[in-house]
């Protein structure tokens, strides 16, 4: 939530005619953003964002997230645009950190999202999975389920400073997803990561999907999975909101559809999907002074979403 | 350089109809405001900016400021407007805070400036003063000369922790300028903080004054002290730019003038200026820890001004 790289007003004029974007109207830091510093830019012939790379996206994987969201732009899935500058690129250099001006979408993330909106979302995911069949890339997912449990070695008895016994049931969590992990269900491009946050809508419409810094190729039902959790319950984990859920899974069969084995193994992927976030969470939430610019999130809140599909 | 307060989608597209301002496009978190919360704000009807004013404006003088920006406004001067909702107030409460809802100007705050940009904020000053003549309002100034001797106090032998000696350095300074300071200057509305950061400009243009909230009523020569201690030097405070300095009070003396008792008391009155800007910094210096959000600025960035103007 900072801008760790500043960028003054005559700095900003030249990297905005470099991408050959016009003359420079407006430039403001946005606080969002906890791993990369951007820019609000405004020139006279659009509204982008300025991302600078800080350094925990690896610049290696650039190229891909680039080539991605341009493939998605062009197949009409609202995700925005990056720009190229004279000699085609996209990723420029500055001083040292990689560098990209991608395309402003409008809307806004949504904190209560309804059923229709729901749908919207569903419909977004199926749609791009959809248009990301014929996308040539690919890269692994680096927190699949062997990454989590190597991530839950790692958080060791620490997990219990969160909560009381709690090593032991992400040990015994882990166990059973081992065990039970579908293994031939369909891999395509996944977004893995389509919180609300990571959406934008106006009013019932999906504007933007942002954010594919950890888009990967594995288990497409996964990401089905990954966003009814993320879209399904009170912020705290503890409510289950079944029309939002329902509507999640309706849109996306609409546009993409479920096999009868993807339907069946779903629980199974939302309790990997819940582990996954508690364990990431956990592992910020220990390695996180209380008091740093980033905003720590509470693991709990995906213990208590294991805990519904758990008991399913 | 963060949000303090976070507003989801809905509730801010319930205060952008509150304001009258059609439907909500956009909203994000701008990285800026040291005190305040403030959001970047794309509705139907145009762009605002949102402020949350947090604690350490009082919200007593809200009124004031607001009064002045739209007075400022109508005269023409470039400040942001305040917006009004159906009850003609441009100050709400929203969960126990004031928040307002304020133009957007375009423009960029510049970091070196060029001689035609220090001519055209000297000018811009100027106006100001003009258009703020028959402003109704009136407010003390808290960081005049008795309030910043007062700050010398309170920092102590603390001073020297930032630089040798500097506690003696300044007590000095302080009865140097309390024996010499300028009793029978013209007051009226200044601005009080009219640095780079608070001016917006696209090319040789000031598109933007922002940031009124040290506006208060002084002596008028004073603002133009502390916007050319702010404008003619290197960040560091080592270098004067003598041509920049000079069309700052060129472009003041053609747009408002100055006197001769003015001209005269200038030197002093820059001095002081300098000590106010050390000893707030210093301040901050002393009682920020080093690893807070808020970006601690050099004081002897000012201690280096001061010795400049000391020697003329």
């Amino acid at each position: 939530m900072a801008v760790y790289t500043h960028i003054g007003a005559e700095d900003m004029s030249e990297i905005v005619r470099e991408f050959g974007l016009g003359t420079l109207i407006s430039a403001k830091g946005i606080a969002e953003g906890v791993e990369n510093t951007n820019y609000f830019v405004d020139t006279s012939s659009g509204r982008y964002i300025l991302t600078i790379y800080e350094k925990r996206v690896k610049t290696d994987d650039l190229p891909f997230f680039h080539a991605l969201l341009d493939h998605l732009a062009q197949k009409g899935c609202p995700v925005p645009r990056t720009m190229h500058d004279g000699s085609g690129t996209s990723l420029k250099m500055w001083r040292g950190k990689a560098m990209a001006m991608i395309e402003f979408l409008p809307g806004l993330s949504v904190s209560r999202p309804t059923t229709d909106q729901a749908l919207a979302v569903g419909a977004a995911l199926g749609h791009m999975h959809g248009a990301a069949l014929d996308f040539p890339l690919s890269r692994p997912n680096a927190m699949g389920l062997e990454g989590w449990i190597a991530m839950a070695h790692q958080c060791g008895t620490a997990l219990n400073e969160i909560e009381p016994n709690l090593q032991d049931r992400v040990t015994k969590e882990c166990a059973f997803l081992r065990a039970h992990w579908p293994k031939h269900l369909p891999h395509g491009i996944i977004h893995a990561d389509l919180f609300p946050d990571n959406v934008l809508m106006t009013d019932d419409s999906v504007t933007g999907m942002i954010d594919f810094y950890f888009a990967c190729t594995d288990v497409r039902a996964w990401d089905v999975a990954v966003t009814h959790a993320a879209w399904s319950f009170s912020a705290d984990g503890t409510e289950y909101h079944a029309p939002v859920g329902n509507a999640i899974l309706a849109g996306y069969r609409q546009c993409f559809g479920l096999s009868d084995a993807e339907e069946t193994a779903f629980n199974i992927l939302a309790r990997g999907a819940c582990l996954r976030f508690l364990l990431t969470r956990a592992w910020d939430w220990l390695n996180t002074p209380a008091d740093a610019l980033v905003t720590r999130k509470d693991p709990l809140a995906f213990l208590n979403r294991l805990d519904h599909y758990a008991d399913q």
